[in-house]
């Protein structure tokens, strides 16, 4: 068996493989909106200082100076232009967001003050301790976050709705940013029939694609689903044409060692060149990952549920460097990475973590349960309690 | 002023009133696919034993006892119907995913055996001391995993694409869920511009309506923006409009002390009643939450956008139950409950959160940095690095 004689490179390495030869994203410009979740594909620089004008913090009165009582000349509201104050032993009473009046430097809030009517005018009188007001307090200066010109985002941050506070501030209707990859994701295996139908004894339900499909909608991909028999003339056709018309491809099934296991010899035939065939883990041993010439990315994932979903997460999913305490031993003794099953929780502000390990990579009922995979290193064998290992997350 | 004069309430009571007069959701049912992400309003029952049949869980031979070579009989396929082993001293090639053939109770992988030819007849030899191969290996019993008629899914969780494929598996090609609520997002503040104007000295454009949509996005929420001015008329036809049209509005601005501030009295003229109007915290004081009797709910949060985005992640976001250690010391003397914008990051098992106390509420290009908020509660003054505090995580 041919297959069996690759050459099974660690989990570091293929990871590295595969982030080397990641499918390059096009960019385009998309709604403000549209962004969200999307990585910006340019810098985000400030049209305005942060924020623009001298700007009230607090609703209340602007003075120029600390006296005990002001006159009240007139009212600064939000969204009017700049009134001055008249004579600086008086105040102005002045509304959050609004431009500080010229000639005040600083703001007392209502909760400080009294106001009342004397003689048919209105006065404000502070009602705390004059040494508990400091100058300039309660007023936001212009350009104390940022400046004109400063860079507010870095291109290749993936963007979040704080970025598409500050976008929109800046007047960004429309963001330049990488355009997500049409993903195509097969199933193969003639066990397979569809979710609607009744399986006979020997069949199951198609659920890897499914669940892959689900997968990425999380992270803003909608794939195109389709489903291969193991038949090496229909796999050559159907294959050819669903490259043609995607940029990344994610194959269940078809990679191992068995007698209809086509999908390597295929995707050769195609002009896919393998990078690699099988990783030392368990389970997704027999993960395979090739390129075309033009940069289209084939991950051919093992079909057992568990092992194709460990290698989207571990592989295909953008890494988020986490790690978990494990709460309980674990012993594994093959050279493999081995990827536990875990369900994590909060304990004196680590993130432990339960193993669960099922009856294996075809045992998907067990996933439920849990969050992500304890990553424990082909290293060892004995993986105490209390010791920190990497986390794959799946659900977030 | 009369909203001074409120009563103001613990973070820890607003959040009990928030979650028991949450909005209830409608059922509905939608495609597998379209429920990821979404509440399962249903308990997901096996209707067959995981797995199905006793399953091949390895490309290899199947056998009936340990001998040390075995005449192949046939293949067993997978996705075929069950075969039998005519002789027990005999093997069957079988595939992962097979039925394992009737006769037969253990598998031995290719990788540990040698297949030749003798005399026209496929043998295949056992290449591993006959001691490390033990009954029933590499055989996915049937019901090992889930028994027909177990419960796999209970109502109320969050559907993640492991439950898709659990689902998959079991033919629900459509499923009763928690439909999102119509939710509009409401700015007001007539210092506003929208994000296409070149605003004057004084204005400045929309933010925390994009904002709000982008997170509800996030969630899986699409929302309905609208900005209105401060004008108390305007206010009250709009908003009876809005509130007959979604189940939950957010508003940000207009709650607080100010002269225009017309936001509570207006929902209050729309019968929609309140259940607190301040909350003992910073960001975020002016907060007040309202139900209408049908049970649509109104969260008025304060327009500073660091407020109104803590009000949104700490009261209307799912809780994620996650807590930071600080790492470095944090003082707060008024006695409210601060939320910092915090950076995350892993440190021996724990997850560490350095705090960016930035210029307060109305810094927001500060968030873009940060990852969540640390809850720092009011009781105390002085937060130390090295404990552990609540965290409310705003990227995920």
């Amino acid at each position: 068996m041919l297959s069996v004689l690759s050459k099974m490179i660690s989990v570091k390495e293929a990871l590295k493989i595969v982030e080397e030869n990641a499918f390059i994203p096009k960019v385009s410009e998309v709604s403000l909106l549209e962004s969200v979740g999307k990585v910006l594909a340019e810098n985000i620089t400030a049209d305005r200082d942060f924020p623009p004008f001298n700007r009230v913090a607090m609703d209340g009165i602007a003075i120029a100076q600390t006296l005990d009582s002001f006159k009240i000349e007139t009212i600064q509201y939000a969204g009017e232009a700049q009134k001055s104050l008249q004579n600086p032993e008086n105040c102005m009473e002045v509304m959050t967001g609004a431009v500080l009046p010229s000639g005040c430097n600083t703001v007392i809030r209502y909760e400080d003050i009294e106001i009342q009517e004397v003689d048919g005018v209105k006065v404000a009188k502070i009602s705390i301790p004059l040494s508990e007001i400091s100058q300039g307090q309660n007023v936001h200066r212009q350009g104390s976050d940022r400046k004109m010109g400063d860079i507010l985002l870095q291109k290749g941050l993936k963007i979040s709705p704080s970025e598409i506070a500050v976008m929109a501030s800046v007047g960004k209707a429309s963001v330049k940013v990488e355009i997500p990859p049409k993903v195509a994701v097969i199933s193969t295996g003639d066990e397979l029939v569809e979710i609607t139908a009744n399986p006979l004894p020997y069949q199951i339900r198609m659920s890897n694609s499914y669940m892959l499909s689900a997968a990425l909608d999380r992270v803003g991909v909608k794939a195109n689903l389709f489903h291969l028999t193991d038949d090496k003339e229909e796999l050559f056709i159907k294959l050819q044409e669903i490259l043609a018309n995607h940029d990344i491809l994610l194959l269940s099934g078809g990679v191992s060692a068995g007698k209809k296991d086509f999908v390597p010899e295929i995707l050769a035939n195609l002009g896919v060149k393998k990078l690699f065939h099988k990783v030392a883990q368990k389970p997704g041993k027999p993960f395979w990952f090739g390129k075309t010439e033009e940069g289209k990315t084939v991950f051919a994932l093992p079909g057992n549920p568990v092992s194709t979903f460990l290698c989207f997460c571990k592989y295909f999913l953008e890494r988020r460097n986490e790690v978990v305490v494990l709460d309980k031993d674990v012993f594994f003794k093959p050279n493999l990475t081995y990827f536990v099953p875990v369900k994590t929780y909060f304990q004196d502000g680590k993130l432990m973590a339960t193993p669960f390990e099922g009856s294996g990579s075809a045992d998907f009922a067990n996933l439920t349960d849990c969050d992500g995979f304890v990553e424990l290193p082909a290293e060892s064998q004995v993986f105490k309690k209390g010791e920190v290992f990497e986390f794959v997350r799946f659900r977030f």
